[in-house]
């Protein structure tokens, strides 16, 4: 094992705070799903949608809830949260960053670059003056922060991650290979000779806990700010563009695009594919199905929706032509209505 | 602050052909948006849906039309196109590139490049041979410019752009992070051993003024070249296929994405998270709405959308599942119309 | 011409196993469309759509089937499948990676990697600890690979690729610019202090002769392996969340995006901007057109579509407004049916 990650089950217990049956003493190597997990692995149990599994493992201890205690006879840890419990004990498994901080001699940092202690920093990277890099942080190699820029305590950035300037991202932020905070807005005013650009002068706020995927991108703001509040969650290939703001704890998946100023609130979930437009407001606990297109503001928490479910093509393009004629159809059953209603009159 | 633009209400005036009332003298240091704008800010205001924040403004001086001076008392700035005005002011207060020109020693520059006047090239950066930089580019660190391709003059690439061999790119552009010209097109015969990769032979090609969002992929054509011309503005995350050719100052927002061998005309706009089939033609003034699919060429000019309205997920399920019913529900209705036609002769 | 290829016809017959009619000992410099063809070039010709285009072609020689021969007078080449003839002759004329293997002195290499014959290391590439290379593999610059991963012989990463650790990479696969392979996949377990992170401790398992597009990234899975099968080729800006696995020779255009676990089979086509939703299955042999929707597992193989047809914008606004009454206009046609069989019986 490359990691060399080993905790006995009493170990884990109690990092978990969970209870456990069995051998407390028996050594867990790793985490495993159920089908694949091999004698010195953990692996959890959610409920009876995965009785099947269950019975077909060989993990060498299953974490699941006190209620579902009789669908094991092996070791097991017991809790209320079997797959919160899960994410928890996957920090312990976790690919370390070794070795001792280290700034690499490629590195080019300007010389009144704040370090805090405890950085690393990759082959390669760039750091322009007046930038700020705080306790704890790793730097990835091929990374660049620009002029300014500020990167909060214990946040990790991978390789490849472009900042421009007058960004600032807080503490225990995670940022993924290829994404890019920034870049300019998509402004641009229409005039006789073509597009006049709008320099883009606001900047970006990322608060903590954030997670931002890889390739994905997050403008900076026209004027004011684009922000990112505490907790949120990104995944790979989001947009969002300039001047939005997101609440916190709201967590995007990947592909999905938000359109300029657009304010989306506090523990919203919004699935992949999503297309949002700009200038709405959406409100706190919006959850947005894949694929859905908003445009229009969101004033009540609940779960929206749009698109058409598939079939197959042949079906799908009689089904489709139809949409438009919707409205004629539509005009067309009221006539018969009005008509039948006439009829009952006689 | 840290660009120290600092200019005269009468300077301002002048630099847009603006008139002003008020005290011309007036310091402003800064562009800001109604609600945030300070007392030496200067904002601009487009009409009545901003009287509200017009009213509650802190600005120093106002940007507005000659026949709306009355809406506010202090310093302002009088004009036809406000909006326009303020994307040339943003011109004065951008973020300037410091400094005098430099070749940084990490770059790796082949023997044979030409390099213009006033060029900067970042950190490792690597020019392959053949390459030519006109002069007063600005080359963002590790970017890549490959073999044989040439950037125009005045043209600024941020940090980790990639540009393949044989890409043209024009004056005065600009090219984001995470940008990548001249990958290969998505070109694979069907043979009976799977795909057969047809290597993409030609290039690209692109005008002067274009500029390209952050991780934007534009592909090298197939045979002949794809072609962006002249004025065109892409925003992030937007894909274009090999051997697609976009008129000039059409402009594209983030997410969209262009099939191969697709034309699309002059001064169209094309919103966020549009998909374009391949090989298709779209003339000039060609406008199209968020989240459409154009799946057929569009040979009149106008507005052209499609995708369905979003509901809350209850609602929209069943409405969903009707769509697979259209077609059927739409013969329903025909027949119930002739048996009523039926009755009524007889 | 800059890479000075240059073969005769009867070399060309015989590369691609052809006949040939007219001179054998003519000269072909290049590959071009029938439009913009020289009297050295050679194009292809795959039917009656492109009779004209044929008419008027300069082309030096014709690829084209046996029993369209007599539609073309010059020089010609006969083939059984012209377009995967001229596929196989793309390689003859494609860019060849020049010069010697050679390790670039500003690429940063672990003590303890293992690297293969003729392998060639750009500027600025980064390659961790116990990583390996296969022969014959070209590394494009600024790219990174990370701890114990491994790419297969004959693999070309193109500049500015990220691989994170644990990666494999099977022989003869292609990279391009901007892909992340190996990043976390999206995965938090919700608590009441926000979302807790579950660090993913898969891998991802890549086999031969796939293609990556620009831009694209691939999730590592949370406990498993994301798994991409051989000759699996994918175009730019492609979403493959983790835990994700594509079955042999499946082909994914740009701006698609896969959900987690969702097991697509071999031999499907999924066009442009499709979004697949996590956790189903996808049979072999499945075509899915562009931008469409896959909310649920399909078991047959066949074409499937999802999605609604463009129109003018004002047309558009009437028919998908109707889109939110379709269950309610379904009822009432039920309603009005039933009316007029009572009819009927009085």
């Amino acid at each position: 094992m490359s990691n060399s990650n080993c905790y006995s089950i009493k170990q884990l217990a109690e990092f978990i705070g969970a209870s456990f049956e069995g051998d407390g003493d028996y050594l867990i190597y790793a985490l495993a799903s159920l089908p694949s997990a091999k004698e010195n692995d953990l692996a959890f149990y959610t409920g009876s949608a995965y009785k099947k599994k269950l019975k077909g493992t060989s993990a060498g201890c299953i974490l699941l809830q006190e209620n579902q205690k009789e669908e094991f006879e092996g070791n097991k840890l017991l809790c209320s949260d079997p797959y919160l419990s899960y994410a928890k004990l996957t920090y312990l498994f976790r690919k370390k960053i070794k070795g001792p901080a280290s700034i690499h001699p490629s590195a080019v940092i300007a010389n009144d670059v704040f370090l805090g202690e405890n950085v690393t920093i990759g082959p390669h990277v760039v750091v322009e003056q007046g930038a700020s890099i705080g306790n704890g942080c790793s730097i990835g190699a091929n990374s660049f922060i620009g002029e300014d820029s500020h990167i909060g305590s214990n946040s990790t950035l991978y390789t490849g991650v472009n900042i421009y300037n007058n960004v600032h991202i807080g503490e225990s932020c995670t940022l993924h290979s290829g994404s890019v905070v920034g870049a300019d807005g998509f402004g641009f005013a229409p005039s006789r000779d073509g597009w006049c650009k709008i320099y883009q002068l606001g900047g970006v706020r990322i608060g903590n806990q954030v997670e931002i995927g890889a390739g994905t991108s997050i403008d900076r703001g026209a004027l004011d700010n684009t922000i990112i509040n505490n907790g949120v969650k990104i995944d790979n290939q989001v947009q969002i563009a300039h001047n939005v703001e997101i609440g916190e704890h709201t967590a995007i998946a990947a592909a999905t695009a938000i359109a300029g100023s657009t304010v989306i609130g506090k523990r919203c979930t919004i699935a992949g594919c999503v297309g949002i437009v700009g200038h709405i407001t959406i409100t706190d606990d919006v959850h947005i199905t894949g694929m859905a297109t908003i445009t229009k503001s969101i004033s009540q928490p609940g779960s929206y929706s749009s698109g058409v479910p598939m079939s197959e093509t042949k079906a799908w393009r009689k089904n489709a032509a139809r949409f438009n004629q919707l409205d004629d159809l539509a005009r067309q059953l009221l006539l018969i209505k009005k008509e039948i209603k006439k009829k009952i009159k006689k």
